[in-house]
């Protein structure tokens, strides 16, 4: 591999060329703002796979993703974006930090989704931004935060289309977005560690069966089991 | 006075006749979201006549507002309006919550203003709202929204002017809205438990000398100080 010219908490980056980069998923697996960390073997590879699915699957519907193939089972080739350290969130389904900080019940249901940005700083706990905030930080005009939103909710659709189809419900979804030449493109990665998903009797397939304190052999079966269903 | 249709932490709501309201302004003063409280006695006539004051200003300055006339010396005949329980806060200059919740140092200048939308929600320690949430609780439209937070930076823009006529200068500003037939028009007060002013020097004249622990009668004398000094 080339130069390495980054890493985080899940993920590896190396220049591939000018426009292009290597995405190496690692096998770790972090939650509350990496206070907790554990290993996972081979989710790594399962965390990739599902990553190419959805990113191709977007790729049809018409939203552009820095994808472009993979190198090896858990290597993505990816154009080479300037990301913005922000979690953009879209919300199907009431789950997780929105209950707690907002009068909003476990499960309640929101349609159109709720969107939400917040900021990059895990020492912060990534806090909540609005587009006051991120026109001060230079994080996005408002004008490409409309459109950010406007893709998110445009991708929760069509996740929540394909995930249906195979049996399971999407809660919510986090997308990174980087820059190209000055436009919005999905970066970063789409797996289990940032949706949250589960089948109609409530059984739990994604991250917050690790956040929950689960045997990491079950979080790992859950990610295969999921891969599984998402592949045909 | 007529009947009374409601009462908060700081003022009590009459009736007046189908349009009006009589806001009664109370000695109380709290903090920490209600848990700290006592009382100031003459505090609620300086807070009425503050918020008189600075709603002539704004009125002066075309920005609609609730307020018809004193009937007393602490009680406030106002337009009744539907209110909407949101904060809506402006910032020239990093202090508070802000410092703690985001990137941002005390005493950073922010030009054009910050602007921030709060829940009025003690037990939940009043969360940040964005126009996704407004929406979803059929608070603020997004154009409502817009609309408030134009409103705000043109008050905050003709009190900071004002005050600093004074030689004082305006930290922040905390409006709450409410709807006359369809059209956003600024209510409840605005005093010095609304809004953050110190002078040139650092030394503080708002509700922070009161959350910090200083001695109640320190709180009257700067909140009466403030008064004379703004009064002409
Ligand atoms: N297309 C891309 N171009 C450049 N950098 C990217 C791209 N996609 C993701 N990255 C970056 O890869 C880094 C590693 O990802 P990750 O391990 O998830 O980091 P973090 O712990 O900050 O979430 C991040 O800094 C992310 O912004
Ligand atoms: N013009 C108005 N018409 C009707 N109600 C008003 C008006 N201005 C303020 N109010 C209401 O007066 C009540 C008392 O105010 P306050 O003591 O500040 O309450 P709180 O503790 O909720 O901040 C609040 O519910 C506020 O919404
Ligand atoms: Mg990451
Ligand atoms: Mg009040």
């Amino acid at each position: 591999m080339g130069e390495k010219l980054g890493e985080g908490k899940t993920k590896e980056v190396f220049y591939l060329d000018e426009d292009h980069v290597l995405l190496k998923f690692k096998d770790s697996v972090t939650a509350g703002d990496g206070l907790k960390k554990d290993e996972i073997e081979g989710k790594g590879v399962l965390n990739a796979q599902t990553s190419a699915l959805f990113f191709r699957v977007l790729e049809s519907a018409g939203i552009p993703t820095h994808y472009v193939s993979m190198k090896d089972e858990r290597t993505m080739i990816a154009k080479k974006l300037s990301m913005i350290p922000v979690e953009v969130v879209a919300r199907n389904i009431a789950t997780g930090s929105i209950v707690k900080r907002l009068p909003i019940k476990e499960g309640e249901i929101f349609d159109p989704p709720i969107v939400e940005f917040f900021l990059k700083d895990d020492s912060r706990h990534d806090p909540l931004l609005n587009y006051s905030h991120m026109e001060y930080f230079k994080l996005m005009s408002r004008r490409e935060a409309e459109e950010a939103e406007d893709m998110i909710k445009r991708a929760i659709k069509v996740l929540s289309d394909y995930i249906n189809k195979r049996g399971l419900i999407l809660y919510d979804l986090k997308l990174e977005f980087g820059r190209l030449k000055g436009n919005l493109v999905v970066g970063d990665e789409i797996s289990l560690d940032s949706m949250r998903v589960r089948n109609p009797k409530g059984e739990i397939y994604d991250k917050d069966i690790y956040r929950r304190g689960e045997p990491l052999d079950k979080v790992k079966s859950k990610y295969s089991e999921f891969l599984g269903l998402m592949s045909h």
